[in-house]
């Protein structure tokens, strides 16, 4: 069987001391080097496939510290603290001696408590009854999803340029069964909130960004390939950095995620 | 001239393999162990301390990765990577030989940009016309603040428990000029959003808490030591955690922190 371009994309080879090599997929490139929802999932993985990982991810935070080059890496990941039901990791992507990405993860065992969403599911129409938006030819990356805008597409008019706010249904393309290494990646498929807000071209890039996974593996597993609702907005922008936040929900409007992050830009 | 009580309770001396040596202050003591806010403040505090620090913190991501004892700890900080304009940082507490708190954390240069805050400054009577909320006797943290709740107070009336929102006024006591630190540390000040949305004990406690500062160096100085607008919410409560988040305003209406956290719960 063929491997999903994202699973080729996240892999990771165990290599003699421990640690992981990959390397960056042409199917996931971004204007400059790799789509970071790639690079975020990638470091995640490195925890997935650690023996001695301790239930499923409950927060990952990502820091892109430098622009990644297209070519190989190597991931390492180490349990800082283990504990009854939590576990504290650290996790590092290297090319060459520098250290270019890394990130802090969370996983634990869940169970069953008291539950309540106060976040709002958003009255949308289904994903069937809106277009799938073209692929943005400057991020080969954005081949690799189906995305549907119901609001704050990357094209804006005029009259819908005063808001940093995104609804759309998304997944993966081809359609891939959803688990947390690709929802990982989906929290970070919201286009920098500036080129919504402002419909003129800035550079932008994340420097970090947090991820709280809501949903747990048996949730996960039921879900299979469909679309999940994304929505994003931008709380601030000013001196250089702006705050952007996403929800990412179940057509049946179960929260799976949520993501905050905070992103350079220039103008 | 006395050291205000937070600045003791952060305090960390240098030792003599480029670290830090710090102790807990029964000042600022939680339920078990020091408050956390102090524990974050105190790790910022040794990337604020460093040499070869670059700009202002812009994030911070603090784990609390195992109950801390009210002892002495060490905290070693590194830059991971340091760019242009971006340095990126990763900082351990230590007691014995286990991490008991661990953070990374994103300090840049800023600059004038075009902003906006697309956050809602609400509509609250000013501190003086709102009485002090007395001191809660299970966290001697809470008499370093002077809390004044608009809204959604630890103890609440049967009416207000539906919401996990809470308003407030809040500034340290005695007084103290704000700066990046006391800021952190009032990010970290909310009640867990569990025992505000159903007034009954429960155990909870933050995994991992992300703040992201909006403000800079300038715009703090020029603060003073007034209350600030404490405004947070729970977006979602679920299998053992919930997300808890916070904005953080001038009485003038400038959005000066938010912050996001995972937080642990019982039932």
């Amino acid at each position: 069987m063929l491997k999903h371009p994202f699973d080729e994309a996240i892999a990771l080879a165990a290599d003699e001391r421990g640690g992981y090599t990959g390397q960056s997929h042409p199917a996931y490139g971004n204007m400059v080097g790799p789509f970071g929802g790639v690079i975020g999932a990638t470091l995640l993985n490195a925890v997935m496939s650690h023996p001695s990982r301790l239930g499923d991810p409950v927060a990952l935070t990502v820091h892109y510290a430098s622009p990644i080059v297209d070519a190989g890496f190597t991931v390492h990941a180490r349990a800082i603290r283990t504990n009854r039901s939590t576990q504290h990791w650290f996790i590092e992507l290297s090319q060459g001696e520098q250290v270019a990405a890394f990130a802090t993860a969370v996983t634990a065992t869940r169970r069953e408590t008291w539950q309540e969403t106060a976040a709002r599911f958003p009255q949308v129409p289904p994903p069937e009854q809106i277009v799938r938006a073209p692929v943005e030819p400057r991020w080969s990356w954005t081949g690799r999803y189906d995305m549907r805008f119901i609001e704050g597409g990357l094209v804006m008019s005029d009259a819908n340029g005063d808001s940093a706010q995104t609804q759309l249904w998304i997944c993966d393309h081809p359609p891939r069964a959803l688990d947390f290494l690709s929802l990982s990646a989906i929290c970070d498929a919201f286009f920098p909130r500036i080129l919504i807000r402002r419909p003129e071209w800035t550079p932008a890039s994340t420097v970090s960004l947090t991820t709280y996974f809501h949903a747990d593996a048996a949730q996960l597993s039921g879900h299979g390939s469909a679309a999940v609702l994304g929505v994003a907005c931008a709380p601030h922008f000013g001196k250089g950095f702006f705050e952007q936040s996403a929800e990412i929900w179940s057509a049946a409007g179960v929260l799976l995620a949520t993501s905050h992050q905070i992103v350079y830009f220039k103008s």
